[in-house]
């Protein structure tokens, strides 16, 4: 095991337990870990960490970065146990999610692609242990990723020591399917050479001096992907309604017969629309994302998709099972690279990738709110939203038109939080129809929303709230201040917008 | 002179006036147009044709396609004619302004690097006149640009017909200084090759299939760049300071002694931070930007400046008079771009730029308003200070504390519109202080702000803010929702916000 797994025999004194590694970590330091949604992240050592100082109670605050969301094993215990002191740049775990909001830590939600080149760049406190997983270490001591790679070049070449979890549940026929790329620092940074999604260009292990590897810990707790959503009948619909738009592209001859590559965010309607192109007339498809799920692979099983970049593969444990029966078909059909590429604007925009993410609420004029529930509740984080959507060829934001058994409507007259702009926002989907917003005005753009997308129950409020603000002097952008947030303010209130 | 400046004996044959040429501009054709910020615009016919509407009466609606904003002779003559019934993507033209904010256009405020994808991407309706200032035709046909390059590369592509303008007043020495380089449409895209600000990709002139030109204009009207904005005290501030922080960056190793390619705005706070270097210890600094305005000829001839890459020459009358007495000096220091690649997110990002903008407003958690007054009144656009900002290695908004003598506050509880938001904002610069922004939580943001940037006058408003909604629940960006926009319901109302 040990000879498969550390080919350099110098670094196997290296290997100690969970426990004795986590003793390297102090209190005040900054910790970056491997992970991005929930895959590839260390499990044994903070488990190790958070149960000593459960125990001990001794004192310890740590700054958390990461790749983007990691499993409860490191988010959830660390959260419990009450040592973060500040987390960057994405999260999705319940008890995270809660202690960020309760005030318990600093939370920075940050573009995924901003993270890299602000470590690099020496814009937080410096870096002092790196935590990866990994499948492999090579004869020359460098890391071979497991099912994500995320930031985890970085955090090695930046970190000032670096702790290697080897987990013995992640197939060692990983190896092969990362392709490490790093960009230099301005003034030296080149253009980066991807033309077509499967493009390789770089090397299938991530660089690591010797030197920098304080522990090898040994593990084969498995990844803890949440529960894939289940594919409801309003996904099925959004699914529905955008096939057929995306048709229309490909007719009216501003989409390619094979589309272009798909960047597919986390959820129902994400896994809705792939199970759709699935069972759709749509071949040779593409994808450049940021996380593969079972929906994707069944897309490659189906050989409707030919290729998936990614940079974390996020399985269930069914489809997690079949790729590794099957890990000879993926392994041509797959690449993960590191979050700096994946998520790279120059990328995103030169492969002219179709964006599709989930909006908590839209407003009128086409401004999307992707993080915070009334403005205030912090619900996950922008993740790669922003670094796809603004590149885009075709940027779509999916919602279903109400939340809450009816209480909340999607569509609103003023986003209570902006992440993503009208100058961004192409085209919104929800159960109701579609609404593209290419080449219109706000106003333009208003009357398409509440007409396509609201839900009937919304309607009257949206369009008297248009009527209203319309009878303005500025009839650009009509609002009316006082009645812009009443909506929320209603539901803060009474517990319903309605 | 025709022969100078038409080299191609055959076009020489489209000669006509430009009352001739207006003709071929009927209703319900879409006219894209050169020009950006404002320089290099046709004059003559978009004159000829809004004299020829006012004095017919016919009825004419047009769309109106530029790069970015045009001169009066143009935004200004069509919207007093009232004949433009979609304009996009930027203007700054009092009489578009008024035009667009009463209702009588529809306008499409974009990022400038999406309006070329958009044009190509079959987005909008079909293009059918593009008119285009010139300096000269070569023998092949080709289009020489004058002043600025904008979209004038896509418009003559598309454009069912080609109008050229030829005029007299730009010096034909121009000529050699625009690099002309093309991006296709997905999936056939590659990476654009600048690595350096004066890397050179392109060709010196607009390729232009000859059958395509339908009227060749000669006029001599010049350029009507707006005055420059005078450095007032409180520009000369924020420049002041804002050169202490680059002095720091340098200092601690997180920027290279000559900078990073700067992107400065117009306005009276970038001529300042130009004015400031020229006379810093800083020396082969370089720009990547869209404007060179007089400011950058200065940091030019003051060789504190190596290089400038833009979109468009924007000079006073003397600046001009300069440039053309010195145009060799000048020539192998500028180059002119189409703005699908000066404002390119691969490029800015690749560079690590150094972007400079103003803001109307921003909010204590650092999003930003630069295009809605009071969250309704279209000032001009959001411009390419998008583009920049969200790729730049330093993103920078400068804005006085106050407006209209102190009965406005620029910083704001949340901001009536948001064209930039907290995840893309690094430094908030207003008279009284620099927010570094970087590695922090909202909440550290806003105290930060208001800190260092808000006037004395304001903060007491804004502290209270920040507490009682600090008191609610939600604790990692509080609002009060009935508050939030308290201060401009205040403004609307009562005519100050205080």
């Amino acid at each position: 095991m040990y000879i498969e797994r550390i080919r350099n025999k110098a670094l196997q004194e290296k290997i100690m337990t969970a426990e004795e590694a986590a003793l390297l970590i102090q209190d005040g330091m900054n910790i970056g870990t491997s992970g991005f949604t929930p895959s590839g992240y260390p499990k044994a050592v903070p488990l190790a960490l958070a149960k000593r100082v459960k125990e001990s109670g001794e004192r310890m605050r740590i700054g958390l970065f990461t790749g983007a969301s990691v499993g409860d094993e490191l988010d959830g215990e660390l959260a419990r146990a009450g040592i973060v002191s500040m987390r960057a740049p994405y999260q999705t775990n319940d008890s995270m999610r809660d202690y960020i909001n309760s005030g318990g830590t600093e939370y920075i939600d940050m573009h995924l692609s901003h993270m890299p080149q602000h470590i690099r760049g020496g814009y937080f406190k410096k870096l002092d242990i790196a935590v990866i997983e990994a499948v492999a270490i090579t004869e020359d001591g460098n890391i071979v990723p497991s099912t994500s790679v995320g930031n985890s070049p970085v955090f090695i070449e930046m970190a000032q020591k670096v702790i290697i979890e080897i987990n013995t549940s992640q197939p060692i026929e990983l190896e092969g399917m990362a392709d490490i790329y790093t960009c230099e620092n301005p003034p030296y940074r080149k253009p980066i050479p991807i033309e077509k999604v499967d493009d390789r260009i770089g090397t299938p292990y991530i660089y690591c001096s010797s030197e920098k590897i304080a522990a090898i810990v040994f593990t084969d707790i498995p990844d803890m992907p949440g529960a894939l959503a289940p594919i409801n009948d309003a996904a099925k619909g959004m699914s529905e309604k955008f096939l057929d738009f995306l048709r229309k592209e490909v007719r009216e001859g501003r989409m390619p017969k094979n589309l272009l590559p798909l960047q597919s965010g986390v959820g129902s309607v994400a896994n809705a629309v792939l199970a759709g192109l699935k069972d759709s007339e749509f071949n040779n498809l593409t994808c450049y994302t940021e996380v593969v799920q079972d929906s994707m692979l069944e897309l490659l099983d189906s050989k409707k998709a030919v290729f998936a970049s990614t940079t974390a593969l996020t399985l269930s444990d069914t489809a997690l099972k079949k790729f590794k029966d099957n890990i000879i078909f993926y392994k041509d059909k797959i690449i993960l690279r590191p979050q700096e590429i994946s998520n790279n604007p120059e990328v995103i925009r030169r492969l002219g990738v179709i964006s599709m993410n989930t909006a908590i609420e839209v407003d009128i004029y086409g401004n999307v709110n992707s993080t915070h529930i009334m403005g205030q509740k912090m619900m996950n984080g922008i993740g790669g939203s922003g670094d796809f959507t603004r590149n885009a060829s075709l940027s779509v934001f999916f919602t279903q038109s109400t939340a809450k058994e009816g209480k909340i409507s999607s569509v609103v007259p003023m986003v209570s939080h902006c992440d993503h702009t009208e100058h961004d926002v192409m085209l919104i989907v929800t159960e109701r129809g579609v609404a593209d917003l290419r080449g219109l005005s706000p106003k333009e753009r208003a009357k398409r929303i509440i007409e396509n997308c609201a839900h009937p129950d919304y309607k009257p409020a949206l369009t008297h709230y248009m009527k209203t603000a319309g009878e303005g002097k500025n009839k650009h952008t009509p609002h009316v201040l006082k009645e812009a947030l009443s909506m929320h303010i209603r539901f803060v209130e009474t517990g319903t917008m309605q």
